[in-house]
């Protein structure tokens, strides 16, 4: 079993938004901080802008994201990188398909479907993966910072400091 | 995510021969477990014989079923299905790749690869869905014998008592 590769790059865009927020700053409005543009975080990472807008649509319908459109407009987490749980993050970009085929809505196709136990027992474990996936946030991801965004960012894209020092 | 076809079909292949066995008898030699064969199965479920050739050979080779050979022959299962358990059944059926792309053998597939912890926490959970699969064994999984046999038996194939009912 792997990730899909709608799940991989809803991880690289949360990434790419937790380690361009300032570190360490005392809470405060997400207001503040600085938006990330789609054609930006594409070029960091070396992939289409094309792939990623997908992404960005489900996560901004989600509510992990905000939007903000226009001028100077882009994209940001909708909370703090340590409020955002992986489970939840994975479940929902996992979830355009049952996990068995008997599950799928085409008449027929398991015979034993009617009486199998295969599907609640797959469910079960499932939660389990998702409940031990809730047990890291977004921060825990990203938690190597200076060298991830050493990976990720030029110096016009790093997250500055308030003298404007990258 | 979801179960491979693959994985699937070792999963039905396995509930067949679950099913074909006698229930309730007094442990004995596998020796005089019926053999089914593939060509019985594929009709069962009305699948094709080719998908479950591949099937049929890996799990061979894992051990998990017995092939006989010549007239006469065919497959059952190397212990008794309350012996299987699901996950180990499941980790080798799924094992054809990596979980995410990183962990794959092209270089230079994600960027921040190196420095990534999102390889080690979808590892963790992993092992945290094949342990609650691990709780289930084949047995569990054929446990409404009557109607799954009355969904994929012929009366040429249900298993019969010595006196030659089905």
């Amino acid at each position: 079993m792997r990730i899909t590769t709608f799940t991989d790059y809803t991880l690289r865009v949360l990434m790419y938004l937790a380690l361009k927020e300032k570190p360490n700053e005392p809470s405060e409005s997400r207001e503040s901080v600085a938006l990330a543009t789609i054609p930006e975080i594409a070029a960091a990472y070396g992939i289409s802008s094309n792939h990623l807008m997908k992404v960005v649509h489900h996560l901004a319908r989600t509510g992990t994201i905000e939007s903000i459109r226009g001028k100077g407009g882009g994209i940001r987490l909708a909370a703090a990188p340590d409020q955002i749980r992986l489970g939840q993050v994975i479940r929902a970009s996992e979830s355009n398909g049952p996990i068995v085929e008997c599950l799928g809505e085409e008449p027929g196709v398991c015979k034993i479907a009617p009486v199998c136990r295969l599907a609640n027992i797959l469910g079960t474990a499932f939660e389990a993966l998702y409940a031990s996936l809730d047990q890291y946030t977004l921060a825990d991801l990203t938690r190597q910072s200076k060298p991830l965004q050493g990976l990720l960012f030029s110096t016009s894209t790093a997250p500055t400091t308030k003298r404007g020092k990258s």
